[in-house]
């Protein structure tokens, strides 16, 4: 399961629930690793409040911060024993290059091999995949020199993984990686947005934004004329912009038919009557030019995401 | 002659020395049409300026502000004997709402079949086709009720013109539109870059940016279950990013063999090497630290463009 990042944590919750749902809710064990993140426990206590109310079993938190505590079989223990596993957003070259090709690496890759749901959120999706974006620069227009890819977790082949892709406006590096390496194929996901990968190599979207994604198996490039900074000649590339609901096949690279009922009509139909009232207030008052309550809440949203911050 | 906005005044040239060129030189007539413009003949006037010192023969302004005076006939006269037309930015919907379907609209059109060149910039771009962006919002993932079409002047068939492309950051009411209407080719054009249409249809890039153009004849959406303004489902769409040099031919939809000569590299090709050595030495200094003359260098073309900073 990965996710562009900014996934909501106080309204629909849509793709938490769904993690903590595929993570086996109150008989799961999940396991939140924040070596990605710099704000030290702050990001495995933010997302062990979140999944203990949500329901969840157990949550554990491992923060390797060198290859010699990624080495320790305690860790990888834990994992072999979870059901879901959680990475944090933060810096995904610290997460490769400290967990990459470790005992936890390993166990990481044996996780999601059995079926254990493991999800990363922002820099956590970005590493989950052979070949990652390690940092890069912001553009609609592919460039050359405009991405660096280092090697991923590699639990997902053939993919590469782009986050905050909207917001951060990222398609630029995502075609220009992509037409450098057109067997991978590029999914940009949006903030609040997630791909869930099911063990068919089918992809479902859920949230809010959406997934979009590259496909350079037609591409014509001038790449490999690499010269400074400039753009980069892509032809035939070809794209899919996919909202929640939609399922595509990262095999064929091709739309699936039909539509997975909405993930956020669903949340909005499980509002229960007492909250909507509070938010028909909200919405009357703010209508009178008073909108005070949301900007408080905005703030109160805002100041949770400021701490997942860097990406 | 369509150009993404912003194209270069004060040091390469490379898109306003090709409209010169191709309005005639010396021998040339060109008529600068300010309608889209707020600020009145200040935009004439700084065309105008730099046409004649690139060698322009002559150069007359246009700048109905009612379709009672774009139907005056000395405007339409004006426009049967000019060799070049230079639509400038501003507001597209002011251009086609005051110009299109009047004696000047007709005459522009006359224009551009006879083979004298008609450039447009910024608004002055988005007008030239038939379906026309008139306003809308930015992102890069579509959306419902993103972009607003009108009527344009009807030069160009069969394609939507959206400019500022990567700066303003409107790959998403791009793929909204062409998701809506997969006849329109969509072409963005980055700023300081343009498209030449060719009488054979075909294109070719100019300028430092990139045209990205989107074909949607293999396009799946939902475009017609319109949701309020959630994400829009876009599936196959073909994109192709090309810079300077590359060109395309808009009927076939396909990218063209083989490249023009670098704009760009010819222009710098051309510099004297007096210019050279004030290039060097503003280099020299701005590394010792004291980078004085390339900040007043910036502001100097701040200024100019800050004068279209509408679109």
């Amino acid at each position: 399961m990965i996710i562009g990042g900014a996934e909501d944590k106080l309204k629909d919750k849509v793709i938490l629930t769904r993690f903590v749902r595929l993570a086996g809710g109150a008989d799961g064990h999940i396991v939140v690793v924040s070596t990605a993140s710099s704000l030290g426990e702050e990001a495995t206590q933010l997302y062990r409040e979140l999944f203990q109310r949500m329901g969840a079993g157990r949550v554990s938190g491992l923060r390797p911060l060198t290859r010699d505590e990624a080495e320790e079989p305690a860790g990888a223990d834990l994992v072999d024993h979870a059901t879901g596993v959680f990475l944090t957003g933060g810096n995904q070259l610290r997460l490769s290059s400290v967990v990459g090709g470790t005992k936890l690496g390993t166990a990481l890759r044996r996780a999601n091999g059995r079926g254990a749901v493991v999800a990363g959120t922002s820099a956590g999706a970005s590493a989950v995949s052979t070949h990652m974006v390690a940092f890069g620069a912001s553009g609609a227009t592919p460039k050359h020199r405009m991405a660096h890819i280092s090697a991923g977790l590699g639990l997902l082949e053939n993919i590469v993984v782009d986050q905050h892709f909207e917001q951060r406006n990222r398609l630029g590096r995502l075609l220009a990686v992509v037409a450098q390496s057109p067997s991978l194929l590029g999914l940009g996901l949006d903030e609040d947005t997630a791909a869930v990968v099911h063990p068919d190599d089918t992809i479902e979207v859920i949230g809010r934004g959406a997934v979009t994604i590259i496909d350079g198996s037609q591409v014509q490039t001038d790449a490999f004329q690499a010269k400074g900074h400039r753009p980069m000649m892509v032809s035939g590339a070809i794209l899919h912009s996919l909202p929640s609901g939609y399922r595509f096949d990262l095999h064929s690279r091709e739309l699936l038919p039909g539509k997975v009922d909405d993930g956020i009509s669903q949340a909005e139909a499980r509002i229960e009557p007492a909250k909507r009232q509070v938010r028909r207030l909200v919405k009357k008052i703010a209508a009178q030019g008073t909108d005070s309550l949301v900007v408080e809440r905005r703030t109160r949203r805002g100041r949770l995401e400021e701490r997942e911050a860097s990406e």
